[in-house]
């Protein structure tokens, strides 16, 4: 099932749509003749690394099932400013009615897959992935994972209950990491790998002897991360998380981490300037 | 009908949890007691102008109707480090199955209220509004706009259909401004305004001749836009849009403008920082 | 986004066929074979002005993708007693199972084109619009908003967040009719227009003096709200609503108001006589 | 399940308050002070039958769960000019922000609950049932065959899968009347009772023959009516559609028909007047 | 409207889909070329009455519109081990992404198919109709009351409000079965039929005298039903209910009732096997 | 988020009660006084193991919220016959028009959960655990795996996105094993346990050689399972499918895999026999 044909996307493309359009576009419907055609593009206006792309052909096709929609590039394209990614042909009114929400969500999603790559470029050669996390915007997460991996990142566990992570709050309210492995080990479902948050040499050795599978190491510096990385010598995968910044990244890689994840690759993107330019159609 | 209670907001929530539940939180239903119960508050780790905060009873009300949810703080309150703005208590496992939904809305939200403010604070006693835009997160419109008012900002129209915007394209492809702001005044819902976009001191004179309610000037310099203020002369209400930064928001506000939109308060808003402490109950 | 593209109103479709076929239409499936076709047609059976007849392809193409329909007239057209409005081509079955809906739908929106028609013509030349309110059938309003357009109207604010309407409660509520719209002016989104409600000429001018944008004249004789007319003299501009009806509308237009407003259009218009004459296809 | 209980009619709730509050109450939010409490009831301003009042629970706890809502008349009470058939009190935003809804709720369904009882109170004493069609509301089915109940009528078919009407084109499609009674008999669920449509002697001998359990009598005079009805004596249930009026209702009453069908019940009912009266708590 | 265009039918395909699938086909995304075409039929690993064949384009078509589907088999046919019932063409992730909802769709759907039809053929001759009953799995019943109607079975009543069967409960709690058959008559749908449950021939003779059209003889051995249906001699029709296997249906069919209702037909039937076989398209 | 807090739990009540009782229960309706109030119990007909039982206050709540529930044993409690495992009391009618569809959850869902117990109970003390697959019902994903957890079981991977399964088809379609499990490897989420179906020894060793985490013997004798895990010798999980039943699973477990997976549990376990008592409250 690609990316369009996914009911969760095609419900919020359709509650986008609705949100936007309402009864109609008042200024569109008065001010062009209904019959009038027209093509468009949605053109880059910085250099970016493209996602939802593929979303287009769902967003026109909502509009006006006769709108012909052209994807330029491929998700994860590298375009330069003045590159068009989108070309669209039909009725002028639908185009210009799906204009905010097309760029709504090319923006949003190429921000994410944007910072992710200036991340992932950042760590190049090191061998460790640049790796997201749960803080999503609500009601987008399928988007944007999708972005994270277009922009060249990996996917932490989508949701609650594919993946297990132990973190410091279920130690303490667990009665301690031993226990609450042990227990999560008995009732996860079958084959499931079991990550525990540290913050210190003895919370790794703890973990690495209750049978964890992966160590989440959260706001340790660069020093704190290189030694306990040390310390585990490749018992346990080891993730780094907390304070990582474009700056910093590459140390982070350095202390030979196999994966640092980043809120804000999701949460504190910017979004990429995109615009429409549209002509009608002799 | 409060925002709690509107039908929208609930839908996204429930999607929400239901996109980070799954089927269920694996490793909190294995490593604590399921009977554990505990107190949690939502805790702001910077300064920030909170948004969203009403929403936290409908997010725990979701998950489990026996927890008891307090809000602190009033939407557009401007808190700093370390206040809480939500206390929660019951089952733990029911406020951890909640964390990072209520947490990614509220320092979403938080982070648009927040941007908001220091806009409005820079251009505070010149008698602008700062203005949102149609540039949202798609599903998400009502309550960016929401937190757009909760820092201060006024809303601009909430979709196509509430209000009247002729942008070059419209004038572009409907034959002038002119007949364009007829056919508009002809067609549109009785009493709505009508705003123009304008680049030059040309096209600012054709729009007011055709009636322009209001005028949209969108990228011109300070200098551009306080020559076409004062050529306005008070004929229509000014709107300034584009490259608007914090750092020269006051100067176009100084033009004499009565609204300064921005998309970047809903697009471009980095995520406040907040967390959760939780404590088991006695 | 044309009205058979909107997410709303395919819902309405999907609910309408979902509440009147249920499991099936037993008599067609017993009583026909299988891979009988048939044509049919939608005739009027009664002069009226049609709207609706752009959601057909909708309809049908929920039941059968495979039908062919065609619109013989355009919304707001005059037909006369049979006249055929739609024709459909393909599974006879398939014809038959939408029947009752198609009829229902566009027998209840023509009715509600043709009153708004009706008064349309009655006011003619008189430069007063017909405009309708939010008495509509709950669930239908875009629908029925299109249809009093289809008709010849004018549409009244569409919802309770795209237009300000002070009302007598609220004035009594919120402490007279200064501060109402002082405070509506302030909060209320950029560029939004104020009407007040106005039973009396002390009640018009302190509305005025207010700054009130239109006002509305509740429940008047023509001859009251002729001078209230007279009184306002320009100064904003004057909607009549209350009592109207054919009989006397064109003396409220006279008036010199420029809105009448009409809750019947919408919550009374009775349905106008469509039928489906369908023949086998040899 | 009652009424107000009913998936469907919960959707349709949410619907009608989303489709008429959008973002919210513009001119409630900005004029009144948000704590203020009122206390309000609904009041009939013509003598009516009363339909949809359980609903007002459902309508304003959607709106508001701490308004206390009061039914003070049943469903189907006739009541009088003045009176009040619905109390709420609470905060005065949340009641003037469902104001509406339950206004267009309760004039739609009452007047149909009206018109109904005015047709039942026509043929009181001749035995015959007042039955309503499937000419409905699109998406209110479900609400306008309760206010028939209300209203003292019986409902017809509910849905193509719970009835058998064997019409003129089933048979004109499917090769006879007897051909078509015999497939429906063999292939609809086990116990359905068979109606066929009749316009003359020789269709309903043809019918009667076939196994008919019922007739309709579609279109015919009271004469013809008379004499048809005589011609079944008693080997089928008959009814009457088609051009029956309050004029000449009871005249096809008394040819002794068991039941009536008429499709202005739900499709051509004129609302109701109710109005909201509302003061300040003090 | 045939099944596949059914709204309901649509609903539960997406759902589930998007249980299936989730996020994407892990594995088949990283295994497989993404341009890789594959043909794949479903094919019976038992002799079986296939029943949901006709769902195979609508589960397609979700998954990725350019697969070309064709069912093999009609609704209701009996085939053998080793035959294709559905053959799709196209991109073989998308294949592979629908493999697991089409099979289990299929599984169930053809398992109750198969059951009804062993009991159908069980009294072949006897004049007995093989019943269905409400014991659906929830939100299955359009679906496995079609499969019913696929293996020769006729439906019982969809609904309560399709049919009326008084049970011995309503006769308890409602105050004797002739009260209740009567109250029955007065306020159900016109034209509707009514069952009265009965367990001895005192209850059988009370119904009668009340009216009932149809009798229910629940949990009767062999001897009791065939008593009781020589007590009813007609009057009305007989179901018989309770205990019914293939073992002894023949035994209970020779009795003389009309219909025989079984509750395994839907709860208990176990699916059929059948599986996909993929080959690479050259 | 409890069971019965989930959306899609909560979607599927709705569908279910809504499925059932359509319009309202008609029979019900008529013969029982509306003010009638019972207390009535869901009792156990045969020894089972229940499942579902935490769903009856969400059904009941959605029918009349002044119904009293009260479960009487937990999920996976072991009852014998004549015990009852749910309570409720308040309005007869809304005891009666929810009778159905809890009785059909129960009775389903504690199936599977009965079905997975005695799998449970025949491998006690073997080590091995009894596992799920995805070959539930469409829609009702969620509760079966729960039901399955109830029985004793564990489940395996509740969707295609969060565990790699590469199964004999990727390997033919995607270049040989090793090529499937590096790729894989590359693309999957992070921490992703990798399995893969092997059905020979030389599938096993290359799956081992290529990384596999865990390895599933589909279709093999005892014996060849046998042999097969004694090659894995714990470099890998183990787990079997295929031909699993009462009878040989015990045989199976003994081969030393540490998981044996069953498809019956959720597709083929026939319905446990359940009723409802209902008696009148003085």
């Amino acid at each position: 099932m690609d990316l369009a044909s996914h009911p969760a996307v095609r419900r919020l493309i359709t509650a986008a749509l609705e949100e936007d359009v309402g009864h109609g576009d008042v200024t569109t419907r008065a001010a062009l003749a209904p019959d009038l055609r027209a093509t468009a593009s949605v053109v880059a206006q910085a250099p970016c690394v493209v996602a939802g792309v593929s979303l287009a052909p769902l967003v026109y096709g909502e509009l006006d099932p006769d709108l012909v929609v052209e994807c330029l590039v491929s998700e994860g394209a590298a375009v330069c400013t003045g590159q068009a990614v989108v070309r669209v042909a039909g009725s002028a009114a639908a185009i210009l009615a799906g204009e905010r929400v097309i760029l709504n969500l090319l923006q949003h999603l190429s921000g994410i897959a944007t910072l992710t790559r200036r991340f992932v470029d950042a760590v190049a050669g090191s061998g460790a992935a640049i790796v997201d996390t749960r803080k999503t915007t609500p009601g987008l997460r399928l988007l944007e994972k999708h972005a994270v991996r277009a922009g060249g990142g990996v996917n932490h566990r989508l949701r609650l209950d594919d993946g297990v992570l132990i973190k410091n709050t279920h130690v303490a309210l667990g009665g301690g990491t031993a226990a609450a492995v042990r227990r999560v080990r008995a009732a996860a479902p079958a084959g499931m790998s079991i990550q525990v948050e540290c913050r210190s040499a003895s919370e790794v050795e703890e973990a690495l002897a209750a049978g964890a599978d992966a160590l989440l190491l959260d706001n340790q510096s660069v020093e704190e991360a290189r030694a306990l990385v040390r310390l585990v010598a490749g018992r346990a995968v080891v993730e780094i998380s907390g304070g990582v910044t474009l700056a910093n990244v590459a140390a982070y890689a350095a202390t030979g981490a196999e994966r640092i994840s980043i809120g804000a690759l999701t949460h504190s993107a910017p979004a990429v300037p995109l615009h429409l330019q549209i002509e009608p159609l002799a």
